[in-house]
């Protein structure tokens, strides 16, 4: 995710830079051929553009609204997986009182920052194995990397580790029905970045948003260049980049967990997790949190 | 439900050819007349295709995004049929304690399971007792098949089964409030499925979009064959697209439960359920995730 | 409700064929008087339709969008009715444990479904007595019709009755906090309702948006006609229809209640909760689901 | 609150009639100068009145959006007053068992009365003295009267006839636990209006809003005195009208607590809450509905 | 925040002089060169204008509206701190009982201050040192400064003593699921607030739409000097400004902890969540209340 507050105008070109410098080049040699070889009859008598733009502005607005929702409500449920994720650390302090449960206590709040860790590798595909080990024991490790959902597979054995701690007498029904709750939380955040991973964009906002402002863009030379002239290929140029950055500022958002620079800092995230659960348990080694590498934060 | 991330416009335009083609013939036929045949008299001076454009643009605004958020409750609610799911196999794992229970608990997690492709046939109209027959006994099949709502009769029949629990003295009442909240977020998801099944989008918005959309293509090639003469046929195809794209886009996203390419995927969202919670109880011949069938997942 | 699926022109012609037919007549007489009598003078030069157009499109685009919000609220807040009716008669199965509160559990199931007919009735400002008295006691009946609202008075005696049985020792204060978090459910799904019932949409949108549509359409044929001569009043005919059944659409959704054919279909989803809790408690002469009535569901 | 439902175009035109009266005017100078006097000169070539139509339109329609929602919102919020209050009320009946509680339960439910009186009142900025007296103990309403805030004062009082209560024995931990819930909803309800009456809209878009109709009002005679000639006033005040009542609209759903007649009904809503209470509680000398006067409820 | 409610327009005119005075001057530039020295040919035949202005519209719309939604969620969420601090000092009063815990309880108060005050300058990146030692024990404070998030280490602290209060037999475990019920909720939204404050605004829509808004604004007098002659600086400052205050109000929302005009009033919250709960423990030195410094509160 870019956290730079400063506008820069390079990386935003960067996104657009491949189009814009397509249309620029049709928008001279539509100038030359219009301007200096005087080849008028390649320009209609008038361009239908205004009546184009509106249904444009119509579906980029739809768009973009939506496109945006999506990315905000994925941010929204990383942001309860943080929020959980402390809560349960907490109400872990609140609610099982005996001091002899301090080691189930301990293995629960590393159980949950493994889930942590393990939910943002299945967010991207990857292998947990290597970022939840140092946060599970031999067996367990063994059984969650073999299930179909390793965080919903951790989920059971903290599950299995409080059932053990009600059977020992350390908490009693109320305790065990509250830190289901906050568990009950943490799947919903779960099921919802699953829900969002898994359901792309309706296919024919994002295919057909692409070519209509391509085909608008193709035809804005040829409607401006009669009363532009010689300034064709910038008017066109600037035109044109506004449709294609709001096609491009769509696209970005559709997808929040594809390690583009628009991404769901889910790293960062996940660290600010292990950081604070780790300091609430008193661990020593805990790492420092990740920094923006470029203006950019993973 | 449409998977696969790059665009093949095949799929696209095979929504919409009919009514394109359709454009296109008339398009050049006002075009043949226009320009081959000097009929001039059929256009008139001037067409109010801008005042047409902004009233349709405000029309297919609002349709299109109550359409899609229509879509996406509906996917949500889904997604929150699998968290409650995994919620309430968890929960029966931490809050049924003694080890008496084990095969209440199986049941109930099986029961949950028939649930949740009870609804799916629910949702589809379909009958379920083929899905359902191997989670159930065959008294309560026979009894869940014979109600008017056959999910609702089946969280019944876990009512039943856990009031039993209770009477053995399995579960207490503060155990048995807590997996009540769980089963009544079950019931909020299946109530609000029936709801946007059985609540049709206001017929004006689907009725009058279509309507207005074809008058304003069947007036396009009038209002802008004096400026493009032989490109008619053309621009008309293009602008004429657009706004066709916009009607049918919403139409698809409507009705998230018709089996069509857009359909939210429930044959697969049922077997994810089926898959983590069989899992959760140790059964061994669990099905493979559904996969998408060129491009589509159901 | 209409619930029909396919469009029917004549249905949604209905709606709007006085105005259109008003409007027809209006262009007619001004294309003979322009065209006919050539009385050219009674068209300035120029009418500025398209700001009043742009002005138009923003007051509609946010009604429209806020009467269907209203909309769907309404019919959201009815389905959580239904919703919570069945968690209600499934809690009571769950957390009324005791065999000899069957007769209690059972006459708190029907005054669940006397609550839902009650306020199906306060909805419509209607007397409930007839559709209440099966499901009450005589001296509920008397005192429920005699309260200024009575779907509050029949959850007042269900809290006595939950009382009655709590002195009796059936209920323990758990079970009873179970409840009374499903009863408070109801509660705000009824002041839901009422909060709908009892504020109108604001009257500038809902004034004004006619008074600008009719604007609009009187100053239509004379901006037109110049252009389109005998096409005028087909032209004029289509492009007011547009403004017309835009405002019409959200004059429909705005007040849910109103026994329109846009209305939320509460008498069916009252009829739902009366069989599926009826069913639920083992009646035996349930009544049929209703049906739509010529695509009308009620 | 306005809850007539015949639109009466007077009451509208009363809001606007001022800048309406003062466009008019300014149409007839421009007219008189223009027409009568033929001071062409007057009025430039073009006026850039589209260009400034969208700005405006993208202003006012994310204004009035805004609006409606903080209008809709704070009408919510007193929606939630009187369910929770109704709530409250119920609970105290099913969570309070023994008889001789049957005088705190009494008390509690005035003070909710009180509670709610006093939040009308504070919303006002009015001193609640006179109409939270009856409900309250002299003591009480001593230290009621000098908090900051009264409302939060209540409900400290309320705790502590609660936590007397549980000290006497008639509430256990999990009766006070869930009434405690109940007061929770209502001191977020309380939050609620506060925060939308402590944070007005931000200035730029309520005074832009206002600068930019205005500035379009006095540019919109120039612009179209060539065209319309002596139907210059008329055309000017109905598009003039169209944007002033936008802003107005705005402007008026922008303070829902200004005692205008767009005001959310406050007293007929605590006069509810106080019928309602005291009914459940067996009072006699309940008093009557408030009623709407010249179609306005305050 | 600005809280004055007369519109001031020198206010709103401080945020944009320095653009508009740049304006401006371009404005008379160009029309020197084109009415006085009759430089025609720095004018094109016709700028595209309108099409870019379609663009300008979806654009500035979508930025916006995510702005004010982003600005309000802060505000809610602060109001949030606001409510369930004080359900926390209620829920205390009600729900730890014994008199021998009166200490405890004024502790956990004044932590709960502490908590306020110490998000709002973790919210700020300011040091909480100098505002939360009155509230906390050397040690506590000792341990809060050090902690990597202040706030998370404050309610850490509360957990600690309302663990020893369980210990000491004071609460039931009841009464510490409630509280750490609030406790969640005062989590949910200090991570809320986290969340906005480290997730700027894609930087798409802010960049682009100064760049777009730039360039509209130089494009402006060249395209309406051959029409407005003479008064081109004036039309084109009115037709500038609509577009720089837009842009203007969408930043200034973006960001609603930077101390601007238009920052949520966070100080003056936390101050009166020190008054109203001091209040609440007896404490006698409560400060006033904040009141705005020359309309604005900060």
């Amino acid at each position: 995710m870019v956290v730079v507050d400063r506008f820069r105008i390079t990386d935003t070109l960067r996104e657009v830079w491949r189009p814009l410098v397509g249309l620029f080049l049709l928008d001279t040699l539509v100038t030359i051929a219009y301007v200096g070889l005087n080849w008028t009859w390649i320009v209609p008598a008038g361009l239908p553009l205004p009546l184009l733009g509106t249904g444009l502005a119509v579906f980029l607005g739809v768009r973009n609204n939506t496109a945006y929702a999506r990315w905000w409500e994925a941010r929204t449920l990383w942001g309860s997986v943080l929020n959980n994720s402390r809560s349960f650390a907490r109400g872990l302090t609140l609610l099982v009182v005996p001091p002899e449960a301090e080691k189930t206590r301990y293995h629960l709040v590393h159980h949950q920052i493994a889930w942590a860790h393990a939910l943002r590798c299945f967010m991207r595909r990857e292998d947990p194995t290597h970022d939840i080990a140092p946060f599970l024991s031999h067996q367990a490790l063994a059984r969650v990397t073999q299930a179909a959902n390793p965080p919903f597979a951790i989920q059971r054995e903290m599950a299995e580790l409080l059932l053990a701690a009600r059977r020992e007498g350390w908490l009693d029904s109320i305790e065990a029905s509250s830190l289901n709750t906050t568990l009950t939380a943490l799947t919903d955040s779960q099921g919802g970045l699953e829900r969002i991973r898994n359901t792309p964009m309706p296919q024919q906002y994002a295919a057909f948003s692409r070519v209509f402002v391509t085909a608008y863009c193709l035809m804005l030379p040829f409607g401006i260049v009669p009363d532009l002239n010689l300034l064709t290929p910038l008017g066109s140029a600037v035109i044109g980049f506004v449709f294609l950055a709001l096609d491009e500022s769509g696209r970005h958002l559709e997808d929040p967990f594809m390690r583009s620079v628009y991404d769901v800092p889910m790293s960062a995230i996940t660290r600010t997790v292990e950081i604070d659960l780790r300091q609430a348990v008193g661990d020593r080694d805990v790492p420092p949190p990740l920094h923006p590498v470029r203006g950019i934060l993973r």
